[in-house]
């Protein structure tokens, strides 16, 4: 079959893959669209040892079982072992075994099929299009914000970083009713919150110790120390940044002003799909080019420059 | 009035010190107790810059308003200005403006006498003796733990450090039920643990990624950094100590593992005063010697040295 394989940091087009065989407990999808991530372009310049079929937030058709062939799906991305205690605790996504779909150790979803376990997936309510259920996995993570702490409609909440991700957790949060501003730096960025009715902020402006809750979405670690100042005492800085290496935090601010610094990943599908299918979200708006998987190096590339909205590959 | 007078890192004993003037609102209380803390040792040393009378747990008597005198008393230790955003919200406490008693630009008590506004004022249940109330303050900062996260009697909870706080801490939480364990160093802290019925290990037999909750109470980085492999993915991880300075953290791991830090500090007499009146806390085991004021400078170096339990002033 035909995909796109990651090797020594060098991503290439192929049609000479073999075509993925379910397990037991497994279904074989046929991929139909997805999308590209921050985390892939990461694997691509070696952020973590992965060699295979990259993707992981796809949108695909069942082949088996046989019985829902033709059901639109989309599948959560962790595969626990299962034995562990996390495992057996429901908290397979953090099983130290675990594999991670075209990230860690198992075949990604840049290709024609994929296989999934039946539970990772979730059928697409028809009213969903392909353009959306796509981000069913970012929206997801956005989401396990709300999971971990509820923003009260009353309270002040600031996002930092209006990039792809930091615009999914804007849709989502907006829908609290809380006091949501979000600091952007390019004129695009807030043109698409403006779109939302969401008050943009520049980092010269920020008000300091004054947000409940501060979501650092940057990528980058300034922008954790500019969400450190932000936060007031008491207050929750949510990070979603996975960055490489130590940080260096004044972790007496930390403790004197009593801050929750909580560290967020991967959510639940389901209420993203409730939200998608209700049509509260609209994260078609962030894509800005779709290309067949056959011109997927020219996509990566595409999406590796700085401000590209959401690049898909169509199958 | 005689009183321990802090400047330029020199504590001295003084009896030249003027009586202090209760302002409206503030009540005069007469000392009769005072517990030496972490907190004044590192002020001895120039943590922070204070100048004036050291000293912040305390138990006293009131002389005025005279309709109550005689009535004894613990007094929280913050005074917010009442007027900003926090004070308004009754987060007095995180004023940026605050004062804190004996710690930050007001009189402290290790004195005959000290004023308080009378609202930061709790009265001594009288089958509270002096040696657990004056324990109020530092249990209070024990029981902010569980406003922040209150732990299921299922849970896990590590606390990091046995010392005079993670006694304390350890006595608070023993109550929840929880299956609790604690790092201790030191042979007598084992002891101590022991009377209470709580199994303590040492830190070479620490399981990683282990336990739902991780109070870190050494007053040391490497204290943070063991807290860290303890703690299991999606747990919490409190942190007691104030290191002066900045401290390096595995952020990306603090995000995969969707780990929460949370920084805590003062906490609230009313349920510690509740819990001494029940008879469910035993503050008073920690306590090593007792001196009167006029011997607070050898009290004090006392106090200092590594594996002595609590000092208390007589008055």
């Amino acid at each position: 079959m035909q995909g796109l394989w990651l090797a020594q940091q060098q991503l290439r087009w192929r049609d000479d893959l073999p075509n993925p065989q379910p397990a037991p407990g497994e279904a074989l999808v046929r991929v139909r669209m997805v999308g590209i991530c921050a985390t892939d372009l990461h694997l691509c310049r070696g952020y973590y040892p992965f060699t295979g079929i990259l993707g992981h937030e796809f949108v695909g058709e069942l082949v088996t079982p046989a019985a829902r062939a033709g059901q639109r799906v989309v599948g959560e991305i962790n595969l626990g072992c299962g034995q562990c205690e996390l495992c057996r605790q429901g908290l397979g996504k953090h099983c130290a075994q675990r594999r991670v779909l075209g990230i860690k150790n198992y075949p990604g979803a840049c290709a024609q099929y994929l296989c999934l376990p039946l539970e990772n997936l979730h059928p697409v309510p028809d009213a969903v299009p392909d353009t959306q259920a796509v981000f069913t996995e970012p929206l997801a993570a956005a989401l396990e914000i709300l999971q971990q702490q509820m923003p009260t409609p009353q309270q002040r909440v600031l996002i930092i970083g209006a990039g792809k991700l930091g615009q999914l957790i804007a849709q989502v949060l907006r829908l609290t009713g809380c006091d949501l501003q979000v600091c952007a730096r390019y004129p695009q960025q807030q043109a698409l919150l403006q779109r939302l009715g969401i008050p943009s902020l520049t980092e010269t402006a920020l008000p300091q110790r004054h947000w409940d809750m501060v979501i650092e979405a940057t990528g980058a670690p300034a922008g954790l120390a500019l969400a450190l100042q932000s936060v007031r005492p008491r207050g929750t800085l949510v990070v979603k940044s996975t960055f490489g290496g130590n940080v260096t935090l004044p972790l007496a601010q930390l403790v004197v002003d009593e801050i929750r610094l909580q560290g967020s990943r991967c959510g639940p599908f389901a209420p993203a799909l409730r939200l998608l299918q209700q049509g509260l979200l609209h994260p078609e708006w962030l894509i800005s080019h779709q290309l067949p998987l056959a011109q997927g190096e020219t996509a990566f590339a595409l999406a590796a420059q700085p401000g590209v909205g959401k690049v898909l590959l169509q199958l």
